[in-house]
């Protein structure tokens, strides 16, 4: 059967490249290509895996069509937030002196620091400028009031990614220190996509905080659902121990909370690098404390207040069939 | 004698204070910290001369005054690309390797790459937000005007900064690319300075053209004068020949003549980096060759095109008095 998303994916693409598009002049070839090396569409293992799952603008649209609104009209806010997630990802990849990203070299790591942090400004301008593109489409004060939406969670993304970076040298981190540092990094454009896709889609005020709302909690459930996954999921337990989060030394929700316990996992997490063969002994022992059912519960829980404030939210039509349906996906309801 | 610019510079400072205000939460006090320190208010060395001068909102607010707008109300677009040139500049300094700037250790250099590079983030999301303060102040079209010019400009900035970045390998440059690189990097945001500020001052479009070229030559003549200086300047040629262009490796317009010419200098200039010993000399062989006379020439030509068409914009009062002073001051007019 045909979904919604189906007819989505494919524009979102098209929408994209359109923007990026704007590279036209000779001289600035290399620059496009490392803008479409690592959107997915060329090089090397390019495709829909290089691609990632452009969560962010099918939750923009689908929100606005669920609200009654025409999802084509919005797809350039749709670019833009995705756009942003992308500028966000190549920064962070030179931040955290990743060399791999969906399989493939990061954009820094193939073309040099100077121009990775350079294409990932590029990426930002043009998302910035993708959403003044609705000028004739929509209401200047509509537009000027997501451009405020989308700016502020480009505020909280940065003061996220401030408080991770942060992080790394700490050792009194609480889980208090988590929730801040996720709102920012994750929950904020989630949160942002839904506000700008039923501010377009014509919701009104009770409408458009119930998908803020909405999205936020979907944010915080999605996160703390990867952090689960990053312990206690097939490839962090399975042969590929080296993917777990333990030994990567993520600051994730399990690890603070363990952290907060000060007992057996909290002594030895402090006491350095995590190397692969501890991470089933470990892992074992964060159940045994208590983290795993926590961590369970918690993201149980985000995602209960995400379908609540969805449903109030009242969507309709296939577009509110598939919001729902992509909660669970990302949730890990189905799991 | 009070000057405009004298009332001027103080209220800039005030709304830019004002701008980085927004990161009030105490957790991301070493981020506004950072931002601060790197605006020339806090740290060591901290004071006006670790400030810079301020040209880009300088040129906004008088461009709005001297169209007969009140340049009190625009602040915030003043600020907004004050905050744009500072966004460059911090991940500029991380680019070049750069450990000072203004006398002061770059930000980078301080609290790491990662942290310098989230930092220029922030700043330009803030950039963001502070232009949409205007929205109660001004008519929605003209603020997503501005947005549209500021944005085209941001990545024009990344474009000439690309294409910076490429320069540094390549032995083929002719004085073409030099003119699109300074069109990007220089050129485009002084332009847009100017576009905004006789926008929001209330110029008609022909105006606004005089303007937007008039900071397009200012631009590109204040670039091609500190070319000039950064060769044949005294700071470049005595006793600090560290400081020269021809040490660093610029590709400035002397070099690009030069290497044009295929003669004596370029024959050296290939042949690896200039030592500080060799300054003189070399300096001397590029004047020979009619670089000096060259770049003094196109120096002038550009700022005749500046205030030729500063003068058909026909700016009012005390702040037109001033622009026509800050272009002969910034190009070296009065030297």
């Amino acid at each position: 059967m045909t979904t919604l998303q189906d007819v989505l994916l494919p524009a979102i693409e098209v929408e994209l490249q359109h923007q990026i598009s704007r590279l036209v002049d000779p001289r600035l070839h290399p620059l496009h290509d490392m803008l479409t090396y690592h959107m997915g569409w060329t090089g090397d293992g390019s495709g829909r895996s290089a691609q990632g799952k452009r969560i962010r603008p099918l939750l923009l649209l689908l929100t606005c069509a669920a609200c009654g609104g025409e999802w084509n009209a919005v797809l350039p806010a749709a670019a833009s937030v995705e756009l942003i997630h992308n500028f966000s990802l190549l920064h962070d990849d030179i931040q955290d002196n990743s060399t791999e990203r969906r399989g493939r070299e990061t954009v820094w790591y193939k073309w040099g620091m100077p121009q990775g942090i350079n294409t990932g400004d590029a990426l930002f301008v043009i998302a910035n400028l993708s959403l003044l593109d609705l000028v004739p489409s929509f209401d200047t004060e509509l537009i000027l009031s997501a451009a405020t939406l989308l700016q502020t969670a480009c505020l909280a993304l940065t003061e996220g990614q401030f408080l991770d970076l942060s992080y790394e040298k700490r050792e009194d981190l609480t889980m208090e220190d988590y929730w801040t540092m996720v709102t920012g990094k994750t929950a904020a454009l989630l949160s942002a996509c839904c506000a700008v896709g039923s501010l377009f889609g014509g919701g009104d005020e009770t409408i458009r905080d119930a998908y803020r709302n909405y999205g936020h909690f979907l944010g915080l459930a999605f996160q703390v659902q990867d952090d689960y996954l990053g312990i206690w999921g097939d490839a962090a337990l399975t042969g590929k121990s080296i993917e777990s989060d333990l030994v990567t030394g993520k600051n994730s929700l399990p690890v603070l909370f363990g952290l907060e316990k000060k007992g057996v996992f909290a002594k030895r997490w402090l006491n350095g690098p995590i190397s692969p063969d501890e991470v089933m002994g470990l892992s074992d022992q964060l159940e045994k404390e208590g983290a795993r059912l926590y961590t369970q519960n918690t993201a149980d829980q985000m995602t209960d207040m995400a379908l609540q404030y969805l449903r109030s939210a009242d969507p309709v039509g296939n577009a509110g069939q598939e919001l729902f349906e992509l909660t669970n996906k990302l949730t890990g309801r189905q799991r």
